[in-house]
């Protein structure tokens, strides 16, 4: 049977949530193969200037191990 | 005195977080009349490639029972 | 040292979570200055005629005390 | 061997949490039979003129399902 | 769009739960304004005699900001 | 895109957790087509004679909704 | 320096919540002495007849034990 | 009305899960007379030999407390 | 003094419990040395025909590492 | 009856956790008269040459508001 | 197989944490044998004059049932 | 925008819970470079002669990804 595991990231992003998220997997993928799925465990950002500095989003993401 | 119920569903969408929210409400608005608010429970989602697949968020919905 | 300071606060919007988050940032940048990062509680909203309202998203932002 | 359900409602009073919960187990029992226990899940209410509005309060309710 | 505030607040009561609810809202009504809705946190108290001493309510208030 | 509704149910079995889950299952899928997945909630059961009387365990079942 | 020592106990009544936190801590103060604090972790009940059958408090009591 | 006791252990196996449980409440019950329900708190173990060394179940136990 | 590390894996079974815990353990024996202890974070799995398809526990697997 | 408010800073201390929640105190006493007690919420802090920058202990803290 | 049983208790101490911990442990160990391990479980403390009065730290202690 | 990674370990010392972080850190850059942060999980320890045995700190550490 399959065994995954889980590694935890946080990416960042000036636009939005989703390109939070999405930077996270574009650098994960770098080093990671066989990515399944990912879940949010946090949403926060910095403050600049009264206005949202950065988005970061902190995820785990679920791969597959070779068997 | 009004009473609630809530229901738990989960919207996908390759577009972006509100989205699929959105599409989850759409959807139970089929069936479930008087819906009065959302809770976001969970937000999680498939990997293609190193990218989103799809983002799914799991909602509470309170809708009123009729009297 | 330096100390900070958590204040909770619910921004809203039509649009998305993005523009909840700026919004209740603009909102405590009126009273709170030197604010330095803020992390989302919880997100929920409002359902009208089977679509989102609007977003209500719960925030904890943290802002550095004069010594 | 027996199956439950779990189905999630909240209840609402001006007078106390007791009543609360006893308005939404009787508006459940209308559609819900064999209910045997409870579980509150939160207990918030709304403000007016600085005194409660109304108490809410959030159940599980377990039902039994028939063989 | 609206901006709410959250404060956390502890009533406390001989009574019961409502009393200390109430007494908790008539409090922070002194120096709140247009205070919507409060959430229950916890519920503890002290003990005397083998007895409840007082009940007491930890809440978040929330109360709409001033555009 | 695709929707889901979570329902939460309880199994209960005398021979072991696996067993509980199965007895969930196969009540719930007597009402509900489409399931996909579980998550288990909660672990529990009775004690009888020093002994477990049943095990019970809670769970989510997530199942598609027709489009 | 005092050392306190925490025991959880459930009490139930079918009057009301204050009653069961009541009956509680007079069972308990029969065997243990100088009981200085209770706090609340659950609330449920057993319904019957499509009302409450008893609420059940479940409680965690903190008392001081002797140098 | 009756009153409860809740107390905490931890069964270990090398067999399997169920057999923890069982560990724990042959164990508790040579002291602990009218126990009534048990949950599950948490499962760990031991590692030896990149396999299970023990399971571990921690569980909270409710017994009634006599009048 | 010791250092351990904790990494987080989901081992799969069509059998139970037990044996998707053994699978993760299994498998990261493999590539990780010296692994101490083991906790169960969440159990889930897949439903297929009315069934449990396949038993997913995720677990946190603590190793020591070398000084 | 007594009513209390909540307040939720974060200290900070190159020397440790202890003093990181002296730190805090010592500012808010600076602005809020008969605080009662506190609760550590989070430790924190940041890294700095592969070693402790600095300790950061958020902390909820109760006074006593005036009649 | 071993059972363990697990008591919570709190300890305090002006000094700090560490001192507030052994304390329990030193109190703890005059009518308990066996003891194996400890979790934290709360910190908190009192405040006096703007600074910390007690540090109280609550703890569960695992220890060794006779066979 | 970086892209961070978090990694779970465990420090343990005889001293304390400061000493504990630092080891945790001091073996953890001998593999990570451009640590950022970290966050306290857990702390428990052994007893050893009624005495803690040794402080074990578990902790989630950030550090930057290179691009």
């Amino acid at each position: 049977m399959s065994v995954f595991k889980m590694t935890e990231i946080v990416g960042t992003s000036k636009e939005g949530l989703e390109q939070a998220i999405q930077e996270a997997l574009g650098r994960a993928s770098k080093t990671v193969r066989d990515m399944h799925w990912f879940e949010v465990k946090e949403i926060r950002g910095t403050v600049k200037d009264g206005q949202v500095g950065e988005f970061q989003v902190r995820m785990a993401v679920g791969f597959k191990l070779d068997d």
